[in-house]
């Protein structure tokens, strides 16, 4: 075995372990850190839906770069780490040894499938949507000449994936056992709508059905239909399972550190384990909810990536006070050209959890005056605390600045903002660029929201 | 003289006297609400410089509408407000005498020119920007047969105004007196790109030079050029004043109600003169800097929208804590079809203050993988504090999300949030929306001014 030595062993090259990198070598210059990652090419993850469209058309153009890992003096290893002697700090990588001080598991997340339907996908023309490029090529190659495709799963990967397929002229079906689609980023009123640019765009859907049985009438090891709950059966030459991620902790598990909710290795704040040795960032570390406190299953780079700053400069030391009490869950997601983004709790999530909240939600244009070419119709909901008025959640439908503007309303969650800073918070406005100044619809949720507080 | 009754009476019909009759008749329903303005079409104050391009070719596209104040059940009337009895509280406006029980100035601002050219405005093809339509009208129709323009001032409006006209087809020369364009809001660098888009659509630019007297050659009271104090003279047809704009408070000042800086009429934090019956509200009032507590020249249709918001729920009692401490500044512009953002101090406004700041800056893209079609350069700079980090001033250039970016950086300044909260916000991403989670700007921008403060 070769043996090799460093600083702090990262393993796992994604947007958690790539940003970790970064971040420590930047706080700790004079410490060696190395990547291990087991694929030569590092897909950006979110926008692997575009690689099945027109936007993309090709995985190629959906590589992630690592130039700045390298000029930073990064060291970078292809492989698999098998193992770790936790207590000798030394972790086992194909041919290597691998001596190290502090290491951090980044080992992402792999598509989960439900149990009863596992056995199936080794029939030809099911799949998943992994992170990985061999993989997601070879489902590209898979649909370039096939036609009816079921997508099984209603989370914005299965959308995004629909929409994509449909406009470049597929047979494409969503199968959803959810209440409706997008269910844990928005309430029903923006999942109606989204429903409504998916039909637009000849996605066939159907609700509140449960895919029972993968089927291969053939007996050829090929897909042919899905059998559903309602004894439906729907042709489908190939089946996309968009059900959803797991924490990739296998290595974590075998080496005895502790995992905590839905399988995720247990972390503080700092996204330090039990030994401060040992770190976890992004969907292999067990996440919770910034506001419910229940633990989360939301996976999202940008949550990633943050985690891997503050694993990345509290190393060491803590340098910087602060680090996460709980994801605020805050993504962006396309349903054709139309833009949505949540963050935080929905309404829904707010009475699960037993939250007493009020609402506030305002349509107005993202444009002023309304004559501005292009302008697009603006919808911002706001969930808030009714005693004390801080806003806990935000969901916006509507023009690209959406994108942005849901930063906004998550920043207002981070900091606590209420609806009473917010309704007089000082904003932009452009009339090529923003809704008017009278009628900025962040505020103006604020105001509705107080006036549910009044009422 | 007809006798009318109101308990409150606004002057002035523009962004903050309309926000604020919407807020007062939603926090005191019970109130007669009069408005009395002077123009019975109101335009939208900053799409106005689209009015003379093709954006949108006339004024009748940029009138602002006013019909949920009617619905709202709130009185209008128009008018001039020609003198008011404070201790009797009746005001005359034309053939009414109107008992109020509480008053609001919104009178607004009008061009300013200096006192050296104020002369020539009476000359043909010499205008100013009012926020006017039959005025702007009667400047468009003279565009319109006519073809070198001369514009006077390089703030948001003259820059605006100077591409719409070169992009329309007119010959622009812009003279600005000022160290570099856009002074209020950017530093050079970012100055330096919005004069190179100028200069690409066809703008003229003349930088550093002085409009010293607008010459009538022909002696037949119409424009023929202007000279510059460096000697030059520059050839014109029209001359358009883009010089800023002054506190319209004549009557206040008749009345005697006091006047702070710059001759805007003193308020607190609530919008309320000593006289708590006497409110004052939009770009008639004295405004201060949030940041310096300089008094501050800024008129921002969203500053008085959210004065509005204070005054109009404040008329009778103190119903939310808050009300501002200054404005942030906080505004965009497009030049061309790039957006520029601005929000809090400059690097420049900083050094003049006498303010220990660090700086840090990004250049990234704002779609991400590189290849997401129309992805666009992004360059975010922040201004912190030395000593504590907190963020307060920021600046953008780059897509159409700009106008909505600043406003993250607004109400980071507006809640004193620092670079090491920033430095690991959470952040939406999505790729046909925003820059990578890995490399958002905002956050590397950050991650800059930590690194500053720390050397």
């Amino acid at each position: 075995m070769q043996k090799v030595t460093c600083d702090v062993l990262i393993i796992g090259g994604g947007p958690a372990g790539g940003v970790t990198a970064v971040t420590a070598k930047t706080n700790y210059p004079n410490k060696d850190i190395l990547v291990i990652r087991e694929n030569e090419i590092q897909l950006v993850p979110c926008a692997i839906p575009y690689v099945f469209g027109e936007t993309l058309g090709c995985s190629d153009k959906d590589v992630a770069s690592c130039a700045m890992a390298a000029d930073m003096g990064i060291s970078t290893l292809i492989g698999k780490v098998n193992d770790i002697n936790i207590a000798k700090k030394i972790a086992y990588c194909d041919a290597y040894e691998i001596s190290f001080d502090k290491i951090i598991f980044a080992t992402g997340s792999t598509p989960f499938v439900h149990e009863s339907l596992r056995h199936s996908l080794s029939l030809k023309g099911v799949f998943t949507v992994p992170k990985n490029k061999v993989l997601i090529d070879e489902l590209k190659s898979y649909i370039d000449v096939k036609n009816e495709i079921v997508i099984v799963g209603s989370g914005f990967i299965g959308i995004e994936m629909a929409v994509e397929l449909a406009e470049s002229g597929k047979s494409v079906t969503v199968i959803s056992a959810s209440k409706h689609i997008l269910k844990n980023a928005f309430d029903r009123e923006f999942a109606n709508l989204a429903i409504d640019i998916m039909l637009k765009a000849g996605v066939k859907y159907v609700g509140k059905d449960r895919v029972v049985e993968i089927i291969d009438k053939n007996g050829d090891n090929h897909v042919n239909a899905v059998r559903l709950l309602s004894g439906q059966t729907v042709d489908a030459e190939i089946v996309i399972m968009a059900t959803g991620y797991q924490p990739n902790t296998e290595l974590a598990k075998k080496v005895g550190v502790s995992l905590g909710h839905y399988g995720g290795i247990w972390v503080d704040e700092y996204m330090r384990t039990a030994n401060h040795d040992i770190f976890a960032v992004g969907d292999c570390s067990a996440r919770r909810h910034f506001i419910t406190k229940d633990s989360s299953k939301v996976m999202l780079a940008s949550t990633s990536a943050a985690e891997g700053r503050m694993a990345g400069s509290s190393l060491y030391s803590i340098k910087y006070l602060k680090g996460f009490s709980g994801t605020i869950a805050i993504f962006s997601t396309m349903v054709g050209k139309t833009a949505f983004s949540s963050a935080g709790v929905t309404e829904e999530q707010a009475a699960t959890a037993g939250i007493d909240i009020v609402t506030g939600s305002f349509t107005g244009l993202n444009r002023h005056p309304a004559s501005i070419p292009g302008a697009q119709k603006q919808l911002v909901k706001l969930i808030a605390m009714k005693n004390g008025g801080q806003i806990i959640g935000g969901q916006i439908v509507g023009g690209n600045e959406t994108g942005e503007m849901i930063n906004i309303i998550g920043l207002m969650i981070e900091m606590g903002v209420s609806v009473y800073t917010a309704m007089s918070m000082q904003i932009a406005t452009q009339p090529m660029l923003t809704a008017a100044p009278t009628n900025y619809p962040i505020v103006m949720a604020a105001v509705m929201a107080i006036k549910a507080i009044d009422n």
